[in-house]
């Protein structure tokens, strides 16, 4: 592998400079950190997991309609994608009571919301990610009312189509976290889904039992994190590379 | 005075029966309390100012067209209103970053905002009024679009209105919250200001001096909070019944 300028390094992914003008490289890492970093552990695997998962979801969401930043896997850890200026909100998109709503709204864990909800926070891990309204966003001018829009839209039609999908294969779409960036082409700027989703950024209950099968299960010292993200792959159809190819004659148990 | 039917006492007021069938009297007490009540004192004198400051500022409201509960002060310590069912919002209107904006968002205290921003918390001890957005209020029912809009349009009337006012008097409206509740005249509803406006609910800051004239005093342990409010309510022009009526020849220092 040549030197690659590296642009980006987040706490589970890295961004080099990609082989073409307006590319990147989005390279998955093996760590796993919550808590805004304060826990972090290296789940041997897990970049290479949530590459394919995120490289199937991107893929898609891409064929329905929505705008991506994703190009192309190249290699067991890498993407190609569209370079994009992060807009530096996470959009939140809940349909049960988890995490930092249940939490902040005493709502207990596991119950229905009225309807979907759509958070957003501003990505900084100095202040946490705070939750922030519209009202912080457009005065501070992280992003436009129209981008919002935009952003918000998207979010409702990715929610459909995921909780589908995922419905599809025995799971519950509780929530998850997406970015979006500004890609410019040419004269026309337009707003694109970008980052990852994976269930390191969606929480992921299994319908019969409720089981965690996303990243919760290590910020909650469940153990099997591997185990569980490796069962979503599996579900989801994807073939790992290095995997045993024979065919399967019942589900993988999570432990 | 005869005994009367307690409706609700929250931490500085309480509210009784009115006179009259859809009346009630808010009765403003001493206590002092800040960070959801794990800092409580009392302030001898400090209920008597703020129904005066209350009163002074709702009728000044009325008069530009707000709808409000205030009917008359009847004493020293209470004031008859109308009987409304509270929105569970507490609606915030911030010109100014300080308190809880300036710290979620790492903002320095004193910044002027690139223009007002009002937040929403959801009314609830237990929780620590937590800040919510629209998706919060509506998806929950705590209230509706129509009522949003109607609380916001009023939100940014108010804050027009009472920064001219303060700023005549050499104040700085930094921020403040305000309440609504909705107020059923036969078939009619409409949102309605409720509550109280005063120093336990604003900040409020000396033009030249920066000097806090408001609840902050105590938050912060910085005394002086008597002179602070009687400071606020001279300017008002308005003349305490038990006051000195001696003309002043100059500003009442602050300490």
């Amino acid at each position: 592998m040549t030197r690659r300028r590296k642009i980006y390094e987040g706490k589970a992914k890295i961004l080099y400079e990609g082989p073409e003008p307006g590319t990147l490289v989005q390279h998955f890492k093996d760590d796993a950190t919550a808590f805004n970093n304060k826990k972090h552990d290296l789940i041997e695997g897990k970049g290479v997991l949530n590459n394919r998962i995120s490289e199937y979801v991107f893929t898609r969401l891409g064929e329905i309609g929505i705008p991506t930043h994703f190009l192309k896997r190249v290699n067991m850890r890498e993407q190609l994608v569209k370079e994009v200026e992060i807009i530096p909100i996470e959009v939140m998109i809940r349909n049960v009571a988890a995490g930092s709503l249940a939490k902040r709204l005493g709502i207990e864990e596991g119950t229905p919301l009225p309807r979907s909800i759509i958070e957003f926070a501003y990505k900084s891990d100095e202040l946490d990610d705070p939750l922030v309204t519209e009202e912080h966003i457009t005065a501070f001018a992280w992003a436009t009312p129209q981008e919002i829009d935009d952003m918000m839209a998207m979010s409702l039609r990715i929610n459909d189509f995921l909780s589908g999908l995922f419905l599809g294969i025995g799971i519950k779409l509780i929530d998850f976290k997406i970015e979006f960036g500004r890609h410019f082409e040419g004269e026309m700027m337009r707003v694109i889904l970008a980052d990852e989703i994976s269930p390191d950024s969606c929480r992921l209950w299994d319908t019969a039992t409720n089981e965690k099968l996303d990243k919760d299960r290590f910020r909650r010292d469940l153990g099997g994190l591997m185990d569980a993200y490796q069962e979503v792959a599996r579900r989801l159809g994807i073939l790992m590379e290095n995997e045993d190819q024979t065919p399967r004659t019942g589900p993988v148990l999570v432990k």
